[in-house]
Order: C-alpha cells, then sequence, then structure tokens
C-alpha cells in the first residue's frame, strides 16, 4: 500500500516539476519526502518550485542530489573552502554517503548559508552534496559531540529507521476519526513522572514519559501497564521538555522494544541526554541502578527527530505535530496536536512560563485552532503569587552586593538546565552594568555543560539575548566572568579566596559539589546562602531554609556538626513556571479559545483549585482526571 | 502453575475429609472445584464436612462419585422412580455421563429434592449418580427446551470450556491490585448499547453488552475498538439482566473469537437467548442482518455459567461476584464486585426498580461492603415522577371497566419481556376478584414464550407471588383468562368476536402484531388502545399517542388511511425503572454509603441532573463519564 502512495507522490512530483529536472528517486525519510534528482541544482534555484510541491502534496520535501553527480569529497571540502567565507569560522566537514548530506560545522552557521541561502545553494550547486549546517558551540560541548557523532556513526541505521517510520506515517488513516481520548499515565495530580496517552481511533502518540526522582517504587515511574498502553502500537513520542520530570524514562522505552521516534526540539534532545545519563550515574553511584542504561540512551537519540517551533509535521497517519516556544527552559515546548480533518485540535502546554525571562520568550498563547488544552498547574494554588521577577532580581542583587561588600562569598545551589542559566545572564548583566562589583563567578557541576548546550542553540532564546549575539556580537554566557571549576583542589582555593559568587548543583543539597561548598562557608558569617528554587520536604536545603542552626553530615565516613553561621536568603520569582497569575491569565488570554481545559502537573489541591477557578472565571470546562484515567477530548 | 493449585488443594481436602473417603479424583469446573470420589454418600450425610471445606478453601464445592462406583443407567431410574414420590410429576431423567450427574425434570422439584434434600441425597446413595433436578414449566418454553438440549448435547465440550475456565480463574494474582478502573464502551449518557469494562492489573471483565435497536451504524453498538478492549484478555462477561439493550451484542463476541465464560443469573440467560434470537429474526426479515447469527447465540449458551442471587463466586484471579436482585425484569440483577483482598467493592446496579411491584420484590441496597456504584438514571430527571403503581392501576381497571362495559375491546401493545408480565399479574388479579369483568385476555406474539420462561423460575418472583405459587398451589399465569393467539384467523376472530383485553408486542408499535390489531380497532368508537410504556420519537405509538387522527399504513403492499376513533390512553407508573424519588431513596438507602456514584444509561441531561442531586444532597463524589472514557474506582 505505501509502495503505491510512494508511486502516487512520484508522479505528482514528475508532472509537476519542469520536464529538464530529472528525478532519479523519491523516499520518505520519517515525516518528509526525498526527491533525489541529477540536476538539485535546478531546484535549489526555483525555491518556489518546491514551496509549491510542498503545499500541493501537505507534505515536507527534502531535495538531495543523486549519487551520479556527486563530486568526489576532497575535491568538495576545496570548493566548500573556496565558496564559504572564512569569517564563518569552519572547524569541521564531513560527508553522510547514506543520505549525500555534507555537514559542515562552523563557529558562525548563518555565513554558511548566506542572504536567504545563496552560499548554500552555491555549494549544491558545485559539489551536489546537499549541505547541513551545524553550529559548533562557543563553549564546547561534550553532549553535543556525542549527539553529533551517534547521528553520524549509525547513518545508515537511521535511515532505515525514518524510512520504516515514513511508510507508517503515511499509510492513510484506516478508521474514522470519531473520537480523541487522552489516558493519564503519570503527573496527574501530582508532579513528576509526567505521561500521558493520546489515542485516536487510527493512533496512539505518548507525551512525555517522566520519572518522579523523589518517588518510591511504585510512584517513581509511570503507569505504562495501563491496559491500553503497547509499545508495539505506539506511534510516536512527544516531548515537551528536558527535565526529567518529562523525560526520564524514555529510555525505558527502547529497553523494552520501542522502535519508534521520538519528536522535540533539538536543545531538549541535547539537554535530556545530559540529564539522562547524570541520572544513570548517579543511580550507578548510589547504587540503585535504573531499569535501563546508556545504550538506550544512545538508542534514543538515534530515534530523534528534532523539530524547531511552527514546524507542522505529520507524525501518524491522522495527526498533525507543530511545537511552540514554552518560555520554561531552552528548547521547551507546547505541543500543538492537529488531529484527522480538522475534527479536533489540542495542545499540552508542557511546563510554561507565561512571563518574558532573561533566557526566552514567554510562551505562546495564539493557535491556528484549539479546542482542548492539557496545562500545568504547578503554581495553581491562589496562594501561588511569587514576587515579580523584577522584584527578584533587585533582591538578589542586594544580597549580593551586600555579602561581597563585607567580604563574603555567595553560594546558589542552584539545577542545572534552565535556573542556572537565566542567574547566569542576570548575574554577568548586572556585573557589566556595575552594579554589583566584578567578581569571579564560579560555575560548578553539569551547569556548565549546560551552558555549553545554551550557546549552541542561541536561536532558541530570547529576542533581547539573540540581539545581543547575533547582532552585537556579545554573548553573556562567554563572558570572562565565568569559571569553570575543574576539580577539587580549585574549589579550595575558591572558599579560601577572594568574595565570589558561586552556582552549583545540586539546588536542593541532596549531593552534588553544592553540599561540599556548604560544609566550608556555613561558619563564616560574611557569606551568604542564597536558595532561589522549591526546596522539597526532607532535603538539606529545606532544614537549613527553616533555620536549623546545627547541621549534622558525613565527612569522610563521619558525621560531623556544622553550625550555620552564614546568612540564609530565599528568593521567590525566578521560577520557570508560571505563577497563578499567569496561569489564569494565559488561559484569558489563548486565542482561539478553548473548549476544554484539562489540567496536570500539580499537587492534587493546587490541581484543583486552578481548575473550579477557570471554570469559575471564564465558563471553560475543566478536568482534573487521575493518573489512569481516560478522558474524551473528542 | 495450575496443576501445582490444584495440587494443593488436593492435599488439602484429603487432609480434612475422614481417611475412609477415598478421593478419586479433584477437577477445577469454572469456579468450582469437584471431589470425585468413591463414598459420595459419606460426604452428601455430613454437609458440614463440606461447608467448612468450602469456608477454609475460598471455594464452592461439587461432589460427584467416580465413574466405579455409578450404577447401571436402567437400574437407575427404576430407582428413582423409587425414591421420589409420584407428586413430584417427573417428566424426564437423563445422565450427563460426562459429569456423572442425572438430570432429573420434574413438575414439583421441590419434592425432588425432598425436606433439607433429603430425597436427593437418597438418589446419591442408591445410585451413586448426582440428581441435577430441574423445573418442568408448567407452560412449555420452547427456549428452555432449546438451552437444555443445547447443554445436554455439547456435556463433553462444556467441561473443557469448564475446566479452562478453572485453570485461568485459578491462577492467582500475578500483579499487586493497586488500582480498578472502568471504560465506558456504551450507555453512559445515553439509552442503549450498555457496555464497560472493569480493569484490575490482573483481570478485565465485561458488564453487559448491549445494542441500541433505534441506533444507526455509529450509535447502534458499544465501542469494542476501545484500545484497552482485547476479547483474548477478556476474563469474563456478566450480564444484569436479558433486555437488548444490556445483551443484544453478546453473540457478536463468540462470532470474534471470544472464548470465555458468561455470568448471569438462569432466567436472565433464558430470556436473553429468545430476545437475541428473535432479534436475529427480525433483522433477517428486513433484510438488514446482524453481524452475527444463530450459531453465536448458541455458543454464548454453551459459555453461561448461571448463578443465583447472593451466590459468591470467584470469576477471575482477583474478582469476586455475587448477583443480587434488582427489581426491574426476572431474573434481573445487580452486580457486586469484591476486588483483591477487599481493595475495593463496587456494585453495578444493571436497570432496576426501588419499588415492590407484582411481579418482583424492590432492588437490593444491602451489600457486605461497597465504596463504588455504578447506577442507571432513565428516569434521572428531576421531572420524572410517575404516578404510584397503585394510582396507575387504578386509572388502568378504570379504562378497562369502562371499554368493557361500552362492549369495547383494549389493545395494550406492550414489551414481551418483564411489563407483560406485570400487566398479566394486575389483570388476573384484578378479573379474580371481580374488579373488571372476566373476559378473554388474549396473549399475542413473544409474550406467550416469555411467560413460559417464567413459569420456569417462580423462586425469581415476588414473594407474593411465590406464596401463591407454592403454598397456595395456584398460579396466576396458567390462569383460564389467558389465551395464547396462534394464527391469522384466530386474529380475525378475535377483532371481529366479543369484548376482551389484546397484549400484544411490539410495545411502541413498530411492527409486530399489536399493528395489525391496531389497524383493525382503530375505526372502532367503543375500544380502545393502551400504552403502558415509552413511545420514542418516530415510532408509530409516539405518533397515535400524540393525537394524530389520519395515519397512513402499509397494507398488503398499498398503502391505506386509517382514521383513529378509538380511545386513546396513556398509563404511567408500570415502568421497570426506579423514577427520580426512587433513585434518591435508592443512594440514600444504600448501606455502606458508598463513597463514589457513577451515573450511567440516561439520557445526557437525566444522568448530569441526577448526579448534580445525588451530590447536593448526599455528599457523595459523583462522576458522569462520557463513553470511551476511563474512570479510576480505586
Amino acid at each position: 500500500m505505501t509502495s503505491e502512495i510512494l508511486e502516487e507522490i512520484k508522479k505528482t512530483i514528475v508532472q509537476r516539476l519542469p520536464e529538464r529536472v530529472q528525478v532519479a528517486k523519491v523516499e520518505f525519510e520519517g515525516p518528509e519526502v526525498v526527491i533525489y534528482t541529477k540536476n538539485p541544482e535546478i531546484i535549489t534555484e526555483n525555491g518556489d518550485l518546491i514551496r509549491n510541491l510542498a503545499k500541493d502534496l501537505r507534505k515536507r520535501i527534502i531535495i538531495r542530489s543523486d549519487k551520479s553527480v556527486l563530486l568526489d569529497p576532497e575535491k568538495t571540502i576545496d570548493k566548500i573552502h573556496e565558496i564559504v567565507p572564512e569569517e564563518a569560522k569552519i572547524t569541521n566537514i564531513y560527508f553522510d554517503e547514506v543520505t549525500g548530506e555534507v555537514v559542515i560545522e562552523a563557529k558562525k552557521p548563518g555565513l554558511v548559508i548566506g542572504k536567504y541561502g545563496v552560499t548554500s545553494r552555491e555549494v549544491v550547486k558545485n559539489t551536489g552534496w546537499a549541505p547541513k549546517i551545524l553550529r559548533t558551540p562557543p563553549i564546547s560541548s561534550e553532549i553535543i559531540e556525542r549527539v553529533r557523532n551517534t547521528l553520524k556513526h549509525n547513518s545508515k541505521e537511521r535511515k532505515k529507521i525514518l524510512q520504516d517510520l515514513g511508510t507508517r506515517i503515511h499509510q492513510g488513516s484506516k478508521y474514522e476519526n470519531e473520537w480523541a481520548r487522552l489516558t493519564s499515565m503519570g503527573g496527574f495530580r501530582e508532579v513528576g513522572r509526567s505521561c500521558m496517552l493520546l489515542q485516536t481511533p487510527n493512533s496512539r502518540v505518548l507525551l512525555d514519559c517522566g520519572v518522579n526522582v523523589a518517588g518510591d517504587e511504585k510512584s517513581a515511574y509511570p503507569f505504562l501497564n495501563v491496559p491500553e498502553f503497547s509499545l508495539s502500537d505506539l506511534d510516536a513520542v512527544v516531548i515537551s521538555h528536558a527535565h526529567l520530570d518529562h523525560t526520564g524514562f524514555l529510555p525505558y522505552l527502547y529497553h523494552y522494544g520501542y522502535e519508534g521516534p521520538i519528536y522535540c526540539t533539538a536543545p531538549t534532545r541535547d539537554l535530556m541526554t545530559l540529564l539522562q545519563l547524570d541520572h544513570i550515574d548517579i543511580a550507578h553511584r548510589e547504587d540503585d541502578p535504573l531499569p535501563f542504561n546508556i545504550k538506550h540512551v544512545q538508542k534514543s537519540i538515534k530515534h530523534t527527530i528534532t523539530l524547531d517551533y511552527g514546524e507542522v509535521t505529520d507524525i501518524s497517519p491522522d495527526i498533525r505535530l507543530t511545537l511552540h516556544n514554552a518560555g520554561h527552559i531552552l528548547g521547551s515546548a507546547m505541543s500543538h496536536m492537529h488531529i484527522g480533518d480538522g475534527q479536533h485540535n489540542m495542545v499540552y502546554t508542557g511546563d510554561f512560563k507565561y512571563e518574558r525571562s532573561r533566557l526566552l520568550e514567554p510562551a505562546t498563547a495564539r493557535f491556528p485552532r484549539v479546542e482542548t488544552v492539557v496545562m500545568e498547574s504547578t503554581y495553581g494554588g491562589h496562594e501561588d503569587v511569587q514576587p515579580s521577577r523584577n522584584n527578584a532580581e533587585k533582591q538578589m542583587m542586594k544580597t549580593i552586593y551586600k555579602t561581597l561588600k563585607r567580604g563574603g562569598k555567595v553560594l546558589i545551589p542552584v539545577f542545572a538546565v534552565g535556573r542556572a542559566q537565566e542567574l547566569m545572564i542576570v548575574l554577568e548583566e548586572y556585573m557589566r552594568h556595575g552594579m554589583i562589583e566584578e567578581v569571579p563567578i564560579y560555575i560548578d557541576g553539569m551547569i556548565w555543560e549546560a551552558t555549553a548546550i545554551h550557546t549552541a542553540r542561541p536561536e532558541y532564546l530570547s529576542k533581547d539575548l539573540r540581539d545581543q549575539i547575533f547582532h552585537m556580537g556579545r554573548n553573556p554566557f562567554i563572558s570572562e566572568s565565568f569559571h569553570k571549576v575543574q576539580n577539587v583542589n580549585e574549589r579550595k582555593d575558591i572558599v579560601e579566596g577572594e568574595p565570589c559568587i558561586i552556582l552549583s548543583t545540586s539546588g536542593m543539597l541532596t549531593g552534588g559539589n553544592s553540599v561540599e561548598y556548604f560544609k566550608w562557608l556555613s561558619e563564616d558569617e560574611k557569606s551568604t546562602l542564597i536558595f532561589v528554587g522549591y526546596q522539597s520536604e526532607g532535603s538539606l536545603g529545606r532544614r537549613i531554609q527553616k533555620g536549623w542552626k546545627e547541621i549534622p553530615l558525613k565527612e569522610e565516613g563521619k558525621t560531623k556538626l556544622y553550625n550555620v553561621k552564614m546568612e540564609i536568603k530565599t528568593i521567590e520569582g525566578f521560577s520557570g513556571h508560571s505563577n497563578r497569575r499567569q496561569l489564569m491569565e494565559y488561559v484569558k488570554k489563548l486565542s482561539p479559545r478553548p473548549e476544554k481545559v484539562i489540567m496536570c502537573h500539580g499537587d492534587a489541591y493546587k490541581t484543583l483549585d486552578l481548575a473550579s477557578s477557570v471554570h469559575r472565571s471564564y465558563k471553560i470546562e475543566t478536568k482534573t482526571p487521575l493518573n489512569l484515567e481516560s478522558t474524551r477530548i473528542q
């Protein structure tokens, strides 16, 4: 059947393209249609041709050259260096023989593309190779290198994966789309292990697949044993953002035989790889291994299809996915699902911030259509009114200013991904403007690597940051104020040295180097510990926040008592989540107005509180399903 | 594994029974454990022995004789006639060689059993054969004969079915019972196609499997395509009562490969067989055949396990079923489901009447435990206040009295199962007491057969009727006032003859002989048409009820206009459903008080109306799921 569809598409393509274009082969590659031609230059020079064809076919189209017209690799490299200006700073060129792509890694990828793509088209015309242009991050990233290598070394396998996937996606709907529903598999009336299954008569799509890192055996993982879930029936997994409560259980799916795709943004892929590997590592160190390993993270990478915001993609016979900015962390996305022939449209917000932050633009609230919204309710309680961002920053600066002035050090325990980078931008800005003293800002633990990933994806940052980076040529992340902490000795030098600011994981002092810094600084009256994130019950952070003055901690196997003499400060308002007001405002501003709002990702009472407020204020039907419940959306 | 469990059970049995009892074999037979012994008399004479054993094992136990001690059949027949008194009126004796049972059909089965079972024990002692005693109905029933024959001729196959089933039921729970949920597959926020799936980590049980006879292609059948439903995973089907909106799609399951059991009361099995066969017949005549045929009804019969009210039965590794009287029609049952080791108890009411009727006792409202109730809401609207039964009867009598007095005939179109028998009892009673004239009551169509089934199961009737039948020896169903209409000619004689009362199907004049009677009588000013049931929009009954005076109807291929001159009367209050007040009262009286009430079987607004009233009045959580939704009950 599929080959019939493919034949049909090929026929249309041949009919529509000018006769002189020789179509050698047409293939599915995941959601895309790839045309191999002997005259790629004709097509690439006439952009409208492809745009119109794509519109007619309602498919995304990629043009590549037939093997017969590919220039010899050595000569291609020379040609590329000839065509691309030196300022682009190419760092690497390699070839994907399977697809006919040449990968060009450069510090300034924009210059490899050229104005309106003129430079990259020149490459095609002169070499036949289709250029795939990647940014060389200004801070080198192990993870990005790992991801790129994985894809490079498994090109053939990936091609096969994508072809099989294409076959499934384009096979057409077998049943009428008379209904659609959502099964809550985790993260409903709770925070952690976010996971839900979208079902139509023709497809099954999993949205997020997280863990609850603080959960016990029964509450750590989503309910994959819900009767309607079967790995072999699954069409796709869509990931909202990289945090482990949304991605931590993904490798498990591949461990247990899932062979289908993951859809997410490129930064989400990279950041979740970082977090998943770290999770495996910690579990291993704590002698409590996870039910999967590095191999399965690797397998996830091979099966991930990255999408940019706004890119419309078929992910199953009757579901079309578009990701939109969610404003929560780098690459975080709202998933817009268009079901059937417009029968229904659903938006899953994932975690989102409906306010401009230093790092990101506020979440999208306008969609072409939307009937059902599944939204987070982390701060959905009526009491969840955090101070404004502006206020929070002012408090932060005042505290740092005072501490540095009295010769103290500032320790900020922080989550590696998201909040850390937000703070880095704030600190860099205030320091640059002389509002706090210029002291070294030490970046310890995974934060550095997460920041490197941020520098590889500037196009996902706020307009303000993009302006700084692209137009003013100044990237705050590579400011000289930031210092990567390399080893234990250095840490000792830092705590014994001059006033400084230290950002270190973990954010709740539940392990990692933040605890070590605390041990060193706790008795120093001049220094300050600033909490910027939620401290969960039972964590060391929580105890200190509560005002405990004597803290017993293990030191080289023995328990030692630490007297807390340093200043302890909690500053709210740096959250990546919308507060109560912003959640309500978001529903109000949603355009078009949805018919139904389903609440997830919040403690039970906050979920219920928000649902009842939305219902009362806006007369919109709200639902607060439990885990393991299925709710009709259409 | 199972044989291990069986071995274990056998060991316990051998230990507990006196040494002189020789246990030859222990087998599962569906939910029961069968002990084959060479000395059945020892056990049967000591009832406590088995009762205690059953209690210890928490299983139902049956005693049968080992083949070696069975008396020759011919001699057994003689022996039985010797032991059983002649007044028992034995009509048939036959042997089930597979099980070692002797089936004794008698007009007075109580006399075959004897006081405290003394007579039937005598049979065991003298012949070795375990007597299975069936009532010979005073009105002969084709359906009952058909069912008994089916079971008789497929004894070996049935034994195999039951053994396989036993294996599955007793295999023990594989997973912890941390949740239970219910998927709505049909009949939620609507009336018709009742069907729901109860799921636990260890089992899947379908409750009812009906059709909507008035539905189109999309609304006629339950959503068997819901992702969590799979015929091969299904442990059991439990049927609340015989009406087609609860049983009409059952044969389809067997058509598509279901091999598991159906649990229901014996009258439900017989009545649903009647209705299913009739449904197939009508569909065939209307040239719109159903997606199954008689073979599959036959297969259903072979897979049905009948339960009496109050009989506790394991139907899956973690679900224990008990049926209770629902008061709706003969054999109608509420299903009490005990899940796991008491983790949860759910009651599905099916259709029920919480008021004593002529025919039946009111529905049970006391259960050992109950956390969730799934209840019907047919008359759940606050406007659904029907007149009392007493009032309805008075109106009926007045109307009949007047009509007969003026020399007219009374035509009552009525559903064959339930309401017809209720009216028969009322009419017989009033006629016997001289409150209406003694005229023939003609019983036309399927009503006669349905009544025959009622006479086969007097133990399911109201206490009042049972008293009449068992103690006063007077069965109102076999009153001489009732006349079975045999053929067309007879019908003509009836309408042209003396004053009389005619009960005929269909109840809404949508076909069947009631339409023919109407044609004959419509222009007779002296006669009366009485509606006693709901007339659905679009039916002929509805049009007449609305007051149409000219009715075009097909007569021998041509359309003829009928002038309605006969009196038209609607009498409410004979419904088999609880009215609004009774529904509310039922929830109030439920003992123990449930935590959650889920509404089904009602038009959307009635379902919502009742749910909100129950919530407001009793502060019990209520749910009104849509079809295709899954709701947590635990």
